[in-house]
């Protein structure tokens, strides 16, 4: 016995899964090397040339600890959205976010809504803190909003997370159903509405920031990692009411936020031309994704993110041995972690070389496979 | 009421008090600037030429995750060490790790030890999971090893803190008296022994890693923020048994460290020349400080950090008033939180320029205060 005698009840009763295996872990294990990393929905892309001048720039500055109250980037954030820097809280990227506001709600026992087979570290910070998780199926590969509103008021929950667009399905709602979906809500449940996709979605997709913004029971959630192409930096935002940023900064960690990841942030905002292109790139790739799937006689989803989700028209199993099969030639994919959504592989959007080396290993496992 | 209705008690029930007003936020409100920046406990000599070069080529990653096990830094930490990858979790700085233990060990009420005018951000965690902070005063301006084991074991603690060398004193303990205190402590209580400083401590000041890595009711947190100069890229450890560090597993963010830090704390570890040269500028610096403290009839502390406490022979109001005296001519220091640790002010150590300005400024603010 060499752990302490006395942490609490909940750390004790705590699992040791972890919400993803980084393809580092698998690279290890398996001894394989990863050639095309399009398995994590990062964005291959990169980061502006000028994000990456400013974090250069920046590194001579990393002996100083970050304002703690990253005043810069969430004034230039509020320039950006139309709203005020109070509306703002910074964080370790969306994740880091979202253990906050489960923190702020969620004791041992709390009922906490989500969808069966939705973000797994959003029901990782649920579990670390006692929350009890009620999943609600997807409904032809889309979060079901009926469902969650229908379990959030039987279950008289004070927090419901939806995605939009989706992660791992790709799919999206339209912003009168996300804001009708709001709206309906009791007061006494609070949405966060996770938009780590929101730059790649379709026009229609994103409720405005005026819709939401007065409502105290909506926080969204934003981030660098994905088409800002900066997952590594880990910045993300959240937004509501001024009210509710303050709750945050009764908890969060004021010196927490990494110098370098401010300075890349705020450069990154700044270059809407480099953004425009890479949404371009992300299109282009998605497309090519679902060609390359096509060819094989898969069935791509339509995806309004940085990935797509490949329907292999067979179960759980076989959608493993794809990604296995993959790793084994250098492909680092994933695929949902739940059924029926598991029949399904889902491929992350790279440059040209990832999707060639992708293009090339797939018939060769699928054949292997039979 | 534009705020959620359904926050936790606890989080209703905190104040919004933070542990520290940065410099930027000093610089906002008052309408000045800083010219000389040593007052955080920064490092301003900055990381080795090494980890520059690491952070600036690791910028071009930094659309990838980090590798969530931070595998690759613990092998190089523990190497360093002496002990094994499974006796290290790396986190956000010291300040994430403290959130960390807190979480796994106080609840609403569990009474907690730690110094009066200890470090301000451990009693925010503390405070931000409901514990009650039970502060035993300094003893000769050294946190009183003796008042902290009576205080756990009259309130049958399950935590207490101690950092050695001590901030914001800048005191220490031989290492002997640390070990003894720490196998003194029930075994129901855990200590978090705090070396943030430990690398600009004196020999023989520092327990061995053996004389505790074997005590489950032990966790030592280091950092990159200080010695190392990389305060602004958040990189700390905890050294624990296997079995706690897996705790921590339960509930860390793993996907919450920034690529580029993790780069430049391997490229810092490695670089032990530069190490070595940084001790030897902190020292002098510490000299100089102490100097222009007695050229000023004011009486430095002896200090282990990099920093120095000096002691104005008054009050708190006055040291408040020489700090703020300072930052109108552009010097930023801070002071202690409390009496009587407060009839002291705090000067980081840092370039000769800007100890130059802390020495021509000092007379003048002095002269004006009377």
């Amino acid at each position: 016995m060499s752990s302490f005698s006395r942490f609490t009840p909940l750390i004790n009763s705590l699992p040791t899964t972890i919400p993803f295996i980084g393809p580092e872990a698998i690279e290890r294990s398996r001894g394989l090397k990863v050639k095309a990393r399009i398995g994590a929905n990062e964005n291959g892309f990169g980061p502006s040339p000028k994000a990456i001048a400013a974090m250069e720039q920046a590194a001579r500055e990393t002996w100083q600890y970050a304002d703690p109250e990253n005043y810069d980037l969430r004034v230039a954030l509020a320039a950006h959205l139309g709203v005020t820097p109070n509306h703002l809280n910074v964080g370790g990227g969306i994740d880091g976010l979202l253990g906050l506001i489960v923190r702020m709600i969620v004791l041992p026992g709390t009922p906490v809504v989500t969808s069966l087979g939705g973000y797994p570290t959003f029901n990782f910070q649920v579990a670390g803190f006692g929350g009890r998780l009620v999943a609600v199926p997807y409904k032809n590969d889309h979060e079901d909003l009926e469902g969650l509103l229908d379990a959030v008021k039987r279950e008289n929950a004070p927090l419901v997370y939806v995605a939009n667009p989706d992660n791992p399905m790709g799919s999206w709602h339209s912003a009168e159903k996300i804001v009708a979906f709001a709206k309906a809500l009791p007061e006494t449940a609070l949405l966060i509405l996770d938009e780590a996709y929101g730059e790649t979605a379709p026009a229609g997709s994103i409720p405005s920031i005026e819709s939401l913004i007065d409502l105290p029971n909506v926080i969204r959630t934003r981030t660098f990692s994905k088409a800002y192409g900066m997952a590594g930096s880990r910045v993300g935002y959240a937004i509501s009411t001024p009210e509710n940023a303050n709750a945050f900064d009764k908890i969060r960690n004021h010196f927490g936020m990494n110098r370098i990841a401010i300075a890349a942030a705020m450069a990154a905002l700044a270059d809407r031309d480099y953004l425009e292109a890479t949404l371009t790139r992300v299109k282009s790739a998605r497309d090519r994704i679902a060609d390359i799937a096509r060819a094989n006689q898969l069935s791509p989803l339509p995806s309004a993110t940085n990935f797509v989700a490949i329907d292999t028209g067979r179960d759980g199993p076989y959608s493993r041995a794809i990604v296995d099969g993959l790793m084994e030639e250098g492909v680092f994919i994933r695929l949902p972690g739940v059924a029926p959504l598991n029949r399904c592989i889902r491929v992350s959007v790279g440059p040209e070389a990832d999707l060639s080396l992708f293009e090339d290993a797939l018939p060769r496992v699928l054949r292997r496979l039979g």
